[in-house]
């Protein structure tokens, strides 16, 4: 693979453009604190981060008709706070603390390196998020995306193949020439089985520990980097 | 109707943002003049313009599947082509004329227009283009979208109502707190019929007369501006 090969980049958003743990503890702590109560904040997001994969299945799997993730989102915010004991919150607040999805800071690292890599390609999101999620989320940060793609627009999630297959389709494109940028190994096992090309983004503070371990030493993926500065370096930019 | 009704400005985009007309004589006449042809330029970018709502209604009518508009354009070219006695075109200098279509200028007031509007507004594309096209064209000309939406999304091309409906629904908005923008009444009329507000733009050098008359005096829109300067005066900012 050289850089010539590839004309637009795929990225997904939660963890690997954005630091969803980080952004979650601090509005979940002002909500619960408004209201009195002091819980693990690290905790609680992780729990409502947790309620992800359960819900999304339901709809991968045909359990349930398609819903925009900001619905999965509100349904694991409730499941999640009657976990913890929280009460008392009133729907306007409620539908403003699922929003707190759409005010998530990017990496440091992030908005300048995509300011670099779209000087060259086409970027675009590929994540669960629904378009307007993401839309809130790259107008308060900044983030240049040149279209908003992934489960919303094909109404099915990822890893589902439609997912990769329609972003690509969209950006008129064969997926060899997409590369799917992820800081999730199953991410990008899901898109390189598609015929994407794959980069691995380490983000090692996604969980707050300084470490993953989703990555084997073995994983054929095209490119494994530190942050999107060191992909805007390999890719020659 | 004030500005606060409105949270998202969703734009028709050939003619309204940018002027095909001229892109289209210019890039006709390169190529034409490549291969030794001398034709009217102008008859010719109005001819190929012409093939577009026959084509459309073949997709929109059902009597064919749905393709992406650069496919109708291809097909547009050929015909055209042969209506201009203009032979000899190998396929990779089709392929670039067709996107020529991604390669329109802006109006002149309609970067600058478009950066005022995008501090308070989000800003999505509500054009039959499909994404590719949309991308490449924002790319190259600098508009500041925020989500690429219409057509090939919706898999419906204008003035279907799912081409408007699933803009809004991507958006997260009732119809009514979104404002259709164009410069051709029949798309703003199907899209006031849904509940959207509305906004005309004149562009009266669209056709290249300096005139338009598609705007009957009783047109019952919302808004009435001669460029996007002009309607972001007009919403306070």
């Amino acid at each position: 693979m050289t850089p010539d090969d590839i004309e637009a980049l795929t990225f997904d958003v939660f963890g690997t453009v954005v630091d969803w743990r980080s952004g979650i503890m601090r509005e979940s702590a002002a909500v619960g604190t408004r209201h009195g109560f002091a819980v693990d904040w690290a905790q609680f997001a992780d729990a409502w981060r947790g309620r992800y994969q359960p819900l999304l299945s339901d709809v991968r799997d045909g359990r349930r008709p398609w819903v925009p993730l900001d619905q999965l989102h509100r349904e694991g915010l409730e499941q999640v706070l009657a976990q913890f004991g929280i009460a008392g919150l009133g729907e306007a607040e409620l539908v403003d603390f699922v929003r707190a999805w759409h005010r998530l800071d990017p990496w440091p690292d992030a908005v300048a390196g995509l300011e670099r890599l779209r000087r060259r390609y086409v970027l675009a999101t590929l994540s669960n998020g629904n378009v307007r999620l993401m839309v809130n989320m790259a107008k308060r940060a900044g983030l240049p995306w040149d279209a908003v793609l992934g489960a919303e627009v094909a109404r099915a999630y990822k890893p589902s193949p439609e997912t990769y297959l329609t972003a690509a389709r969209m950006l008129d494109l064969p997926p060899a020439r997409c590369m799917m940028v992820a800081a999730h190994y199953y991410d990008l096992t899901a898109a390189q089985s598609l015929g994407f090309r794959t980069c691995y983004v380490w983000r090692r503070d996604e969980w707050g520990t300084g470490e993953k371990h989703d990555l084997p030493a073995d994983h054929g993926l095209d490119l494994v980097v530190e942050d999107f500065g060191e992909l805007a370096d390999r890719l020659g930019l």
